[in-house]
């Protein structure tokens, strides 16, 4: 096979193989295909699109390019979920001790932060000791000893999936959903699970803004793992504002241990109910999605998802006392209140922008080798349809630098619109996949 | 600027500034922009295209890229003739002599042949002692004194096409309209020209392979030539079949050498001379093409052509002895004689094919590293509409392998249709924009 034929038939508009695909993936892998090619594929590929069997070959493709975890040992129904990422997103945090608490298992397996969007690995990492990186032995003993895991892409898996995405992110080939399907499915199909969940994000924050390609996207991604017998539920759920309160690691670390408490009931509590129910049901300890967010709300009224939660950091070496008494946590050096100059309802939040307001206090990444301050962050005390009077609080800013304080006050007054007319919130969960 | 935002943008379909273009090739060309991410950016450009402005930009960014040949100290017009290459085109070599013998001067700058289609430079460079690697100041010499001078492209001339180009090559992203236009625009523009005459081939041989495409590229060409100032006539031609009789790059030369001396009055002669016409008239030495045909043919007929032609191999260091005794040039160890098995007429000729055995028996390069057999190539006895009997000979195959010999043949038996009615010969000239 000739790589410049297989460009020039993408190119075309033409389906590729099975053995094509295989072919493309492995002699990249192997780096037999320079980027430069691979690169032009890509385009191709994002602009021409895949169908459906494409989309299932790359995924196996480049699931075969490393190791699926053998999770044979384990006896019981294994699930995960998946979001496309948003701001002030912390379900994962919340569901996995849910869900494991009620018996299914969660071997979870998340990323880390870049741009405007958090990742679940640097807010576990912002409790001190947290370890992410288990080898797969240790990650398979806190499996099967607590019914959870929260780990790191370890090398062997999907190692294609490593390369290609470093690729996409500096050529413009991010957005493609037959990549995006094949890059999310690679890596959950090598976790070695019978079931998971999607929660596909659309609006300001999410990757994909529009309702459409969340739609097309969550069709692709259930075709996919149908295709490799795996049962799925997908949410498409609202991102035209930050989930929950409190955006950065810590401060997300910490708001999830209140959801966790029974303490806050918040849309970020209502979605994690959600989606844990869905995954209680997939693993076939509810009769259906309802049943399964009756046992999820009850996990968390009797003190076991908590205990869960504790259980989770005790095994995976972090220090369980921050999480009992979070007040002892360091704080930044400044903190600032943004206060509005008009009275009206909050009719619009720039969710991207809240995003990147968070990143320049200090709590995200630009590049992959930026280092984060797990302390910075923002608590918001708005949302979309609350009425706000000239000089009250929008949001509390935390950072160990002023001019970073200074410099994201200013982003976030850009972000937030106002209305005189009331204003209706955004429904929270759109639309359901099952 | 931003490479990837710039990408994203062209992916997106939006139309890029003149700072931006300069942006993409400067940065590009300086080696900071890596292979791929213009990799992605030529694929995006080839899907989603630009529009005139676009391409003059483009064109003029690559220009600027390198010099501009200073031709102030000749006095007359200059003109050059650029062809988008085929099988047996070797109108170059006749075009140059007869145009400069009638008071035009023709700067002209060539290529190498690759894959299917040989090279104006490895022609000339099958004449023993002929060199095409002059300095621009030896260049300019020669130009004065015979009035042409044929060379290659020079590390000074269009840098910038000749890394992208080499990165078109292996990414499947040759056959973009604004990339072609601006490569060879900017190649042609830095000859310091007044006037340029198109031949942009059609059919089985071509690049081009349907005729609307030929159209588009030479709608394309004439309007950024135009843009630049350059007085532009283009042609449309017939690439169904090898042009002329003879391919390879001495039976070229040779076939050259007997059209400049008026023994042979075929396709080739009838576009070499329609080509130097419009040149001529383009020079104002003709009032029209038809007066610049005349012209043309005269010069062929009063030997001064042929008598140019022998000037410039003199003083390109080329030994004329071989030119006037072509006998005495070395021989291809093996002939053959591919012989019709049917009666019929000639229908169909894959010309792409016929390119492809002549490649087969050294006369042509798959990589830029091959080294050629400037003996070895085909001699072809037929025309698509000419009557052929069962065991008549079709062509004739030159090769010091006797192996390469037995797989051309075979190629060349499959690229010819016949059929038992009798067939229309292709017309040799299809449109002129002028």
């Amino acid at each position: 096979m000739n790589t410049v034929e297989l460009i020039k038939k993408k190119r075309d508009g033409k389906v590729f193989s099975i053995d094509e695909i295989n072919f493309l993936i492995n002699h990249y892998t192997s780096g037999h295909i320079p980027d430069y090619q691979f690169s032009a594929l890509l385009m191709a590929i994002l602009l021409k699109g895949m169908n459906t069997f494409e989309t299932a070959a790359l995924t196996n493709s480049m699931l075969n390019s490393g190791k699926v975890i053998n999770l044979s040992s384990i006896k019981g129904y294994k699930a995960d979920k998946h979001s496309t990422g948003g701001v002030g997103d912390k379900t994962s945090l919340i569901i996995a001790p849910i869900v494991a608490s009620a018996g299914v298992y969660v071997p979870m397996i998340s990323g880390r932060g870049l741009g405007h969007t958090g990742g679940t690995l640097d807010k576990l990492e912002s409790i001190p000791g947290f370890r992410t990186d288990l080898s797969l032995t240790e990650a398979i003993g806190v499996l099967n000893k607590c019914g959870t895991v929260l780990i790191g892409q370890t090398k062997e898996i999907a190692p294609a999936d490593k390369l290609i995405y470093s690729l996409r992110d500096v050529t413009a080939t991010v957005e493609s959903i037959p990549l995006i399907t094949a890059s999310i499915m690679s890596k959950k199909l090598s976790e070695g699970i019978n079931g998971l969940v999607l929660d596909i994000k659309t609006g300001s924050g999410a990757f994909m803004k529009d309702q459409k390609d969340s739609i097309n996207l969550a069709n692709s991604l259930i075709k996919t793992a149908t295709s490799f017998d795996k049962e799925v539920i997908a949410f498409i759920t609202d991102m035209n504002q930050p989930l929950g309160n409190y955006i950065g690691n810590w401060l997300e670390v910490y708001e999830s241990v209140r959801v966790l408490q029974g303490k806050v009931k918040n849309d970020l509590y209502t979605l994690s109910i959600k989606l844990a129910g869905a995954m209680i049901y997939l693993g076939k300890k509810a009769a259906s999605i309802q049943e399964g967010e009756h046992i999820a709300q009850y996990q968390i009224e009797n003190g076991e998802a908590f205990k869960k939660f504790l259980d989770i950091v005790e095994l995976q070496d972090g220090d369980v006392n921050f999480i009992i008494k979070p007040e002892k946590y360091p704080k930044s050096k400044f903190t600032k209140k943004v206060r509005s100059s008009k009275n009206g309802y909050i009719k619009e939040v720039n969710t991207y922008l809240i995003g990147m307001a968070s990143l320049e206090l200090g709590a995200g990444r630009r590049t992959k080798e930026d280092i984060i301050d797990h302390k910075a962050g923002i608590i918001f005390y708005k949302k979309i349809g609350d009425h706000i009077n000239n000089g009250e609080i929008i949001c509390e800013l935390h950072s160990d630098s002023r001019t970073k304080i200074n410099i994201a006050e200013q982003i976030i007054i850009e972000s937030i619109k106002l209305s005189r007319k009331k204003v209706v919130p955004p429904k929270l969960i759109k639309k359901v996949f099952q």
